[in-house]
């Protein structure tokens, strides 16, 4: 976003939006390494190396820097979607391409959590109530899987999306739980495996 | 344990150590709402009615609180289970006995998440590592789980109790983030259906 023409001319407002998504990219990943509680303003502005005193021109507290990491998620989460729905042809593929990029990530994980399910869950907790840009984080992947399975002529697509996408976050949840990245992994192949027998069992 | 005989006659330290268990209820409860780096002490102190300058009496630090609240889980988890195992009989009814528990709990789960899963989750960020205490919390009904899938003469009982423990986890986790206690009353359904399935399947 930084390198296009509009930006390139647009001079000091240009700088601004670096030095803004710097900070995102800090709050990103110390949020996901850390939690949202424990990372503070003075944290974020080191890693992204922006003056403490400027953050406060780019965000006027932390709750809004949060809501753009939230932003940064989603955004994350439609990409890798995008891409999978085009460099995959069928249903299936696709499904399976999905688990093979969320397992992918499993000492991640081990260490971590789910990026986008440990982020969920400790924002609806500061908030007391579902957050709906996090709640996002869920529908999307639930709702393009529950696309997927219509695809595959399933009258119950939508508790098979459910299933699936619970499948994995339980999985992650456990691994983080465990410190175990090969649960993630044999829990992929398990869902795989599932999503393969899916064409026999028209239940 | 503040009404055994010991308790009652050791005068003061019967009374010391009723207000070391209203401490820990205090922080149990505050943190399954607030989560843990939200909660302080001087939280914990007001809801347990104890004088803030008290609780460095009992606990040297509020890890040392933490550890306490993790300790609670795991009774209260192994309390679960113990009752389930004598009040039913046949592994089946058993399993499903801890599905109908745990999604008993749609209503808060849809508020603030599982109390264990999201427990574990925001520990393990804050120490960077699966906490050994706190992953007990999902070892007991993984290892208990697989016990009665063993029982139901399943060779793969391990991987069965991984995909149960997950299932729910994903489902409080979905059930949490779009706030919607229906999805783990109906995802409780559907894992009891799985579970009834399981004689004939034999993969």
């Amino acid at each position: 976003m930084t390198d296009s023409p509009g930006a390139a001319a647009a001079g000091d407002a240009g700088q601004r939006l670096t030095k803004r998504e710097r900070l995102v990219a800090a709050a990103h990943q110390l949020v996901y390494q850390q939690g949202i509680e424990r990372t503070t303003i003075a944290d974020i502005a080191q890693a992204a190396d922006v003056p403490v005193g400027n953050v406060y021109y780019y965000f006027k507290a932390k709750d809004e820097i949060i809501a753009a990491v939230i932003d940064a998620h989603v955004k994350q989460v439609e990409s890798v979607i995008a891409s999978i729905s085009q460099r995959y042809r069928t249903p299936k593929s696709r499904l399976k391409a999905l688990v093979d990029a969320l397992a992918g990530q499993a000492d991640l994980v081990a260490r971590y959590g789910c990026p986008n399910g440990t982020l969920c869950a400790e924002q609806d907790k500061r908030v007391s109530a579902a957050d709906p840009s996090a709640a996002q984080l869920m529908r999307i992947p639930i709702d393009w899987a529950a696309e997927q399975f219509r695809a595959m002529g399933r009258p119950d697509a939508a508790d098979l999306a459910i299933d699936l996408i619970a499948a994995y976050q339980g999985g992650a949840q456990l691994t983080q739980a465990l410190g175990d990245p090969g649960l993630l992994v044999r829990q992929g192949q398990r869902i795989e495996r599932w999503i393969d027998s899916l064409d026999q069992q028209q239940d």
